[in-house]
């Protein structure tokens, strides 16, 4: 009986008679002006312009990451906020080096196959002369188990797990298999392996390797681990089949070098009656190191600062404050959403409400929410002032990586839901490049967030 | 009071009451059916991949149009429908010739600046010399009438109308432009213009011009015409605030040869019950030349045979007929939908219904549909079958040019709406290649017509 779409009827019946029509008016009239601001005078695109082709990829402690750093505060300073500051903060300092080899030898099959592939970050390098070794092809974990350390042992295993086609949020798929990516590495060294690779955590079939965090559980014999791109995963898994004993070589030089002193960027806007309730906006301007990072998570920061542009072009006075922050390190440590929740508690600040943006550049659809289901239904209420933009989704669940460490002090996190169905042919790969983002696109999901901003700076929250 | 809302909320009030809780489960089951067929093995993306990159643009009246005939009758042969035919059509065949030049110079400025122009389908070329003339820049056609003849007469008209980027839908933007495009020549010649340029509609600013058709009004003079890059719009807008009488050169050999003989492609599944009751999908098979027309609408075509495909692999037997048309010379004529309705006529067919699929091959956000308020009605209560794909938009008007000419036999007309916002960025210009198309946004849009057409057939409709 559609029971799954009784919370939406709901929020219809309920938001209906509530509301004061001359206030509905106002709420629709100024969300119209954000829009009109957004789509005819944004900054974002330019901006992401500038820090996706001018600056680059910015992996933590990198010097990309420290021009950013020093752009993004600069950017804040010319938008007459009522402070900007830099937080320090601790950063892991992985470096790639030189390009990743892989190759596979089968002198009676296919000859020599050169195949794309990329260290998975934090990984250990193979040393100069890289490793050499047959492949153990592994479904799943279960695979692995039944192999057992006999066929393991001095071989490569090979995570060869497709994305799931089915589901409609391709963040579900990734679900699904990034857990072999994160820690595929620690399991196949218990039985081990001398290296791990990993089909590539995309939809697509093509040639660029994505690469992503992964860590070694603490004691475990730390092996190289790879991305192999899908199109070469497929070619891999084929030449298994006539070849089980087929040679692979992979060298990468990676390493993890000491910690870097870098910062979070955070400027805002004072309240002018709760100044202590704070209203989060904020992405990670960290990213990858082969694109350039502009839809992970480069649209999420220029995003971010264009709520705050827009407010004070728009000469909106917030009554609580809205805060930006631009988290450094979210993709391979978190380190600074930990720093920033660790000095927000410390100074005891209460932060009302958390919105994440990094989900990519796309056409805006919704907001994912988490809190209790009275104060999802409060949002749910202001559905129906986002339905001309056709954003119409208001899920329960959501927030991000940065702001769920926010989490002890009962913030509602919420985090921007835009259009999945392309994110994963960009994510972590080579191709996430500004040319992939639509300028219109782009806009929309800052004018979404602005718009939620005002609606949950004018009527706050109720808990 | 949110008043635009309330038919969602009739949709929703009607549709929980109404159904039977065993269909609805049916129902439920066999649209996630038909999406998992195509996400995981549809055929529309490497259909569209062989007619985009093996075909390529197929203007009405070229070797690949005739090809593009060919290869998707080939195409629906492989499909085990009841019946596949050619309905022979005869459409204009007009020549782009040589790459157009377009370029302006004033010695005093700026000296000689090369500008991307194309001809507009249906335009008169300049002979082989060319013509070389000042510029007239107009907004509107108000600014037309406020030259006059004595400034216009023997000069170059330049509309220069930026689309209007706070529409959010981007079809709106262009509803507000293309009658330059097709009319501006004529009212230009009716002031003694020598020609005819006009900034390309399209909301990004890039070095790409975009074509489209245009037409002469009976008896009016037959001037130039052709499309300016929105870059280069600009430029020459900026050099003219300078150099008012900068010389203009365009030349290009374009050329209307005779009609010739094309089809369109049409295949069909007969209804077990009311094979009478014909339900419609389709799109257009000609393209511009410049692109490849993948979104335009090779897409569209492709998703209208991998609806029967869908249909057909998961065994599904319509009790209505289900027929795929792939109409020829929609771009510039609309030959092939005129001579199908025309025929269908004369036969004294019924069209239930009928959805075209032509604004690209983008995330299904839903449909527009043309018929009475009730007819609007018994389609929205469907709705909530969609909302898990994110298909939420059920629209009062909608349809497509080709269907529309079905109108007379009291259809039911529908049109898919994908996103929008990319739109415009390849439409009619070289840009719309295959590249630009998502393989799961395709083929969630060929799974949202799937599942209307499976509702439609079952329910049928209630006049």
């Amino acid at each position: 009986m559609y029971a799954w779409l009784l919370p939406f009827l709901l929020l219809l019946t309920l938001s209906v008679p509530e509301s004061d029509p001359a206030q509905q008016q106002a709420d629709e009239q100024f969300i119209r002006t954000i829009f009109d601001e957004s789509l005819v005078n944004g900054q974002a695109y330019p901006w992401l312009d500038f820090l996706a082709n001018q600056i680059g990829g910015r992996l933590s402690g990198s010097p990309q990451a420290a021009m950013a750093v020093e752009w993004s505060k600069q950017v804040m300073d010319t938008l007459q906020l009522d402070s900007v500051w830099l937080q320090p903060v601790m950063v892991p300092h992985w470096v790639r080096g030189p390009k990743e080899v892989g190759r596979f030898f089968s002198p009676d099959h296919y000859g020599v196959e050169e195949v794309n592939v990329c260290a998975l970050g934090g990984s250990v390098g193979t040393g100069p002369a890289g490793i050499t070794a047959e492949v153990v092809e592994v479904h799943s974990y279960e695979d692995l188990e039944r192999f057992g350390e006999d066929s393991i042992k001095g071989r490569i295993v090979f995570y060869n797990v497709p994305m799931e086609q089915r589901h409609i949020s391709t963040f579900h798929a990734y679900g699904g298999c990034v857990g072999y990516r994160w820690a595929g590495a620690g399991k196949a060294a218990e039985f081990g392996a001398a290296g791990m690779l990993i089909r590539s955590l995309s939809h697509t079939i093509d040639e660029h390797p994505h690469t992503g965090s992964m860590a070694y559980p603490e004691g475990s014999k730390k092996i190289p681990a790879a991305a192999i791109a899908t199109s070469h995963a497929e070619l891999l898994s084929e030449a298994l089949k006539t070849d089980p004993h087929l040679k692979f070589h992979l060298r990468m030089q990676c390493d993890n070098l000491p910690e870097k002193l870098s910062y979070n960027v955070i400027g805002e806007i004072r309240g002018s009656e709760y100044p202590e309730e704070i209203i989060l906006i904020g992405g990670h301007l960290d990213s990858w190191d082969n694109g350039d990072g502009a839809h992970d998570d480069g649209a999420g920061c220029v995003q971010s600062m264009e709520v705050l542009s827009i407010l004070k072009k728009l000469n909106y006075r917030p009554k609580r404050t809205i805060r930006c922050v631009l988290f450094m390190n979210e993709e391979n440590g978190l380190r600074g959403a930990k720093a920033y929740a660790e000095e927000s508690n410390r100074l005891g600040e209460y932060h009302m409400a958390a919105i994440e943006t990094d989900a990519g550049g796309f056409t805006p659809q919704g907001f994912g929410i988490s809190d209790t289901l009275p104060v999802v239904e409060q949002i749910r209420q202001w559905a129906p002032l986002f339905l001309p933009y056709n954003i119409f989704l208001f899920r329960e669940g959501g927030g991000g990586a940065d702001i769920n460490q926010l989490k002890s002090q009962g913030t509602t996190l919420i985090g921007l839901q835009p259009d999945s169905q392309r994110y994963f042919d960009y994510h972590h790969a080579s191709t996430d490049t500004f040319d992939k983002v639509n300028r219109r696109e782009l806009q929309l999901g800052a004018a979404a967030i602005t718009a939620l901003v005002y609606l949950l700076d004018k009527y706050g929250i109720q808990r």
